[in-house]
């Protein structure tokens, strides 16, 4: 049985200086977070940090994730040089819920057929921060190639529509180009 | 719709002093922890400090949790003299499963009608540590009257020879009585 190593926690330093300069940073459902110039991951200290792990699977299927894994590819591409941070938090409402529940209301808005329909050239990571005591509850970060920008657009207005939306008392838009 | 406050994370510190007696402190599988005299809730240094979060439901589902509710009780019950902190890590095999094989694992062992047939003697609490970036994924508390020990031992023992209890790569028990 392999010895398995603690998670590692990532942080995301809103800063004045970091790998990624800020273009655009825009409260969608609740409090902003305060303007910087750029965003340091893996950063330490900053105006804001926001703290997440790349943990395991929630909701997704084996058979969802072999979707995934055919079309996806890898964070880093040399071509993706824009990115964005999407920080979010669900309401009380949502973790109240039992598993089957939440996991019902995810499947009816389509939440995962319709990131499927952006692979590969959206790439994505996932962060949890509820946990860790965060005030948000994930940390959704992206990077595409700027032509990919419309398309990612469209894919959040889409997400944004669904039910699970509903319950989000918490969005912030941080859009980044590579420094 | 209500503002959520963040988790809180609570801390077992194993110390010189605190709310819990030690009584034992045994390696279940893989290693131990150093031996203590008292166990802290909410402690904040000792010899070991386990964090964990008090978080939302991963697996039960609604009718479960129906079940559940309607037997169990809380912790703190002036008869809940003795209590036992059973910290849990599962293997990388564990976690690199989707939600479906999880749970398909979770449901073979029978892991939630063993623990309703323990209830309402058997009070318990489960905490998250793995996005903690902690050494253990869980750290499972219990309650009880003195009475109820041997039964405690037998639900352990039906627990462990759970298919699921063969992705558990570390797990220590340690009784204790309030003091």
């Amino acid at each position: 049985m392999t010895h398995r190593p603690p998670l590692a926690i990532t942080c995301f330093a809103g800063a004045e200086a970091g790998e990624w300069r800020v273009d655009s940073n825009t409260p969608v459902v609740g409090a902003g977070l305060a303007r910087v110039a750029h965003v340091a991951v893996g950063g330490a200290d900053g105006v804001w940090t926001l703290n997440g792990t790349a943990s395991h699977l929630r909701y997704t299927t084996a058979p969802e994730r072999l979707a995934l894994r055919a079309r996806q590819e890898g964070l880093g591409r040399p071509g993706s040089t824009r990115a964005a941070l999407i920080p979010i938090r669900k309401s009380e409402d949502w973790w109240a819920m039992a598993q089957d529940e939440r996991r019902a209301i995810y499947d009816a808005g389509r939440h995962l057929p319709i990131g499927l329909d952006y692979l590969p050239g959206i790439a994505r990571k996932l962060y949890h921060s509820r946990d860790l005591g965060e005030d948000f509850d994930f940390l959704t970060w992206f990077e595409f190639a700027p032509d990919q920008e419309a398309a990612f657009d469209q894919m959040l207005e889409r997400l944004r529509a669904c039910a699970e939306w509903a319950f989000v008392d918490r969005e912030i838009d941080i859009r980044l180009t590579r420094s």
